[in-house]
């Protein structure tokens, strides 16, 4: 096997498609995840992203990437407005779906009317959710920070709440994402079912040998 | 199938490591990286990440979430003293290594010597790379931004060379990282190996009907 390098002057002076696949490829598959959001007028949006990280579990916080000069620009406004957001994990169902979600519709569109998408609502709240969907996540906005390197903005939120399917969860309250069917994103591209390898407690250093005790005696 | 919903103040409430397994596993699949570090010493260090996010293709930025007062410290030390560091995609052969190297070592012990894990070195370059790794990263720190909400750093980084073994790469330019057995890591115990389930083209909203145009001819 070859081991090909690129180097940041060859990147740079790549086709623009040809990049976005490669960067978008490069750092190892991603979350995928529709973001649900309402405007104060009560248009309700929904979008896929690839970027929604784990931020501390004390307090329970998520952070995601948004450019706000870009599609979904959609989501940006609506959830700044209302203030709350729904984070849905995409199963193998409704991959077609989500990825419609990507596409340049308009403020006055609701992703949930122009695709197989189908929005449902948790415990009278006005946020739409994604039906169907194995775990979901009622987020509230808390802060962004701009990213000055290329203005992109790093969206700070705490879970206020979470919405799981019961077979799920294992006695340590770790969510088994694979019994749900979610999927994971590559690229701008793929979608991908994963299948568990293994589960490993906690690393620890293993112990020394104690040099300074006697040698065990030869049986 | 029966939803579950747990509030706030009831994960507020809970044991500490159940807390951990749930908000750790409710965001969705992670990425599953070891940074490769050395200190302006010449010590060398590598720790396991899952936060390493696509920012952007142009320019080619990543950014990753590091709690400077925790493990694994020695990275972010190690990567602010000498400036370049190396992102390499753990895949399923090195699971076991890659998941030993988040243990609590200290900064005079290098996890290549402690766990199964082999460096490499690439062009030259001082900073270690992961033997075996299919696909790796060369970045360089540019920025950090200290999420105030509860002490997290958002590391910002260039990406400075890609290295990718040929087979993954198709005309696009996407790396297919399935098929170099690159994993996705689920909360804090799970490693999964990702199946291709379908590739989708850029989304486009479809054409509406003509409604001014005649009816087609019956034949």
């Amino acid at each position: 096997m070859s081991l090909i390098r690129i180097d940041r002057n060859e990147i740079e002076k790549m086709d623009k498609i040809q990049r976005l696949h490669l960067i978008n490829s490069c750092t190892g598959f991603k979350s995928a995840n529709l973001i649900g959001t309402i405007s104060n007028s009560g248009q309700s949006n929904v979008a896929i992203f690839s970027s929604v990280t784990h931020l501390g579990s004390d307090p329970a916080l998520i952070g995601f990437i948004i450019r706000p000069s870009f599609t979904p620009r959609n989501t940006y406004v609506n959830l700044k407005e209302y203030g709350y957001f729904s984070v849905n994990h995409v199963y193998a169902d409704i991959i077609a779906g989500a990825h419609q979600s990507s596409a340049n519709y308009t403020s006055d569109e609701s992703e949930f009317d122009q695709t197989q998408l189908e929005a449902v609502y948790h415990g009278g709240c006005p946020v739409p959710f994604v039906k169907g969907s194995p775990v979901k996540l009622l987020c509230k906005y808390l802060n962004e920070y701009l990213i000055e390197e290329n203005g992109c903005m790093h969206i700070i939120a705490s879970i206020e709440a979470i919405f799981y399917e019961e077979e799920l969860i294992d006695e340590q309250m770790h969510l088994h994402l694979e019994k749900g069917k979610v999927v994971t994103i590559s690229g701008i591209k793929g979608y991908l079912q994963p299948v568990l390898l293994k589960e490993f407690t906690r690393a620890t250093i293993p112990p020394q040998a104690d040099i300074t005790s006697p040698l065990p005696q030869i049986p």
